[in-house]
């Protein structure tokens, strides 16, 4: 078990870039929900399991924690270190520093995926995470120019989605195509077929774009399936969550149903 | 018109008081696209369409709003004001200043609604109004309690969803079932029939409730019907906006298709 005194201290340091978001190989997990979704879903224990020293005792939950986690990844914070590192106004006095499980790509995608062209928010990107986990999608797949996947708001969003997911980031979607063995299905607002008319396939990559500018034309143009939501005339198009959420669960509908 | 050079004037004090989601009267409605939606489906002129002088001729969207609005609504900031007014990090140098339309609650609810209890995120409620408004789906009852319907961030995600509803604020839900004509399906988590098992009449009261606590429950036993949404298993329930999302369009799926 580590303490720690002084903001000047270099492990806490490294925990201020990964809350920042600034670490590539660390994400900081804030609060009691996502740090019980970890040890729920996590094959390893945090690298470091950090309680502001005032308030271990504070709840049953931080305490179960506390249980749960081996002492050399304990590091107690004195008191006022931690509000360097809550994300949220009234931080809950606990956080993970976990490495993001790496994902390899397979060479074949073969399973219901969903595919995230450059979407900026996120908020959304958190959401649509939690909508792949909660419709049975296991793999999502974000091209460069998406929110980064293990930020602190992101993960704060995706409520633990995280960890029931293979998130592969940086990805080049045009290239990735070619080991695309179920048909692509963009998400867009004039597409060829509704949603409702669409025939589907058992198993199919969902394709979701950018906030204001929607998916790449030239990753459109290969999609083999163009859907659109009917939605009131003369209305804004809904949210980028919103629209793969009825598209996510339309597709399971259908296939929960035998239809 | 008016020019303002001074951030001591009264007027953009007042401005401020709006941008800043502190005023109970008036509306900030930031960016070329929210303006552009407030004169589409507006009734009224703005009280005031606010330009930052020096970026009045930037672009063709913002002329188009100058020319758009009566003189007498204009109001020309000094370079620099501007910037106390914006949200977002990279404003665009105009926004109107308007009074959220009355809304008197009907007598007798007969028509499709969604109801909204304790909503707390401002993301959150500016989805469900656009998702609501794209679904068809006219009027919002937001409980006490419910994120401020008009404020910056709320107006900002719903993308001018507000300007095609009609949004009642600060309801007391359990007193309005008196006036509902039509059954009240609230969304929960453990209810008692599938979404897509469901009888769901043509016109019907959706409820969702706050993001962590759900429906208050002497509301949730009142509801006439209690629908969940089949996800995967072991997995964190939905965003309170992906859900309703794919209720309402469920809904609006039935009877799109005669169904």
């Amino acid at each position: 078990m580590k303490q720690i005194e002084s903001r000047d201290n270099a492990l806490f340091k490294s925990f201020v870039r990964a809350a920042n978001g600034k670490s590539r190989n660390q994400a900081w997990l804030e609060g009691v929900h996502l740090c019980q979704a970890w040890l729920q879903h996590g094959a390893t224990p945090p690298q470091f399991a950090v309680f502001d020293t005032s308030r271990v005792d504070q709840s049953v939950e931080i305490q179960a924690l506390y249980r749960a986690v081996p002492d050399q990844s304990k590091v107690l914070l004195a008191s006022g270190l931690m509000k360097k590192l809550d994300q949220v106004e009234k931080g809950q006095g606990v956080g993970f520093i976990v490495a993001p499980p790496a994902a390899v790509i397979p060479e074949h995608i073969k399973e219901t995926v969903l595919w995230l062209d450059r979407v900026q928010d996120p908020g959304n990107m958190g959401t649509l995470f939690r909508t792949a986990a909660a419709a049975g999608v296991g793999s999502v797949y974000c091209s460069t120019g998406c929110a980064a996947a293990w930020s602190p708001k992101v993960l704060r969003s995706a409520q633990g989605a995280h960890f029931s997911l293979t998130i592969h980031e940086n990805c080049d979607l045009q290239a990735l195509f070619n080991r695309l063995e179920v048909p692509l299905a963009a998400m867009t607002l004039q597409g060829s077929v509704s949603l409702y008319q669409a025939k589907l396939p058992h198993h199919i990559a969902w394709l979701a774009g950018n906030e204001g500018q929607g998916i790449l034309p030239a990753l459109e143009a290969i999609a083999q399936l163009k859907v659109y939501i009917p939605q009131a005339s003369d209305i804004e198009s809904l949210n980028v969550a919103a629209a793969t959420a009825i598209c996510l669960f339309e597709h399971r509908r259908r296939f929960l149903s035998g239809e």
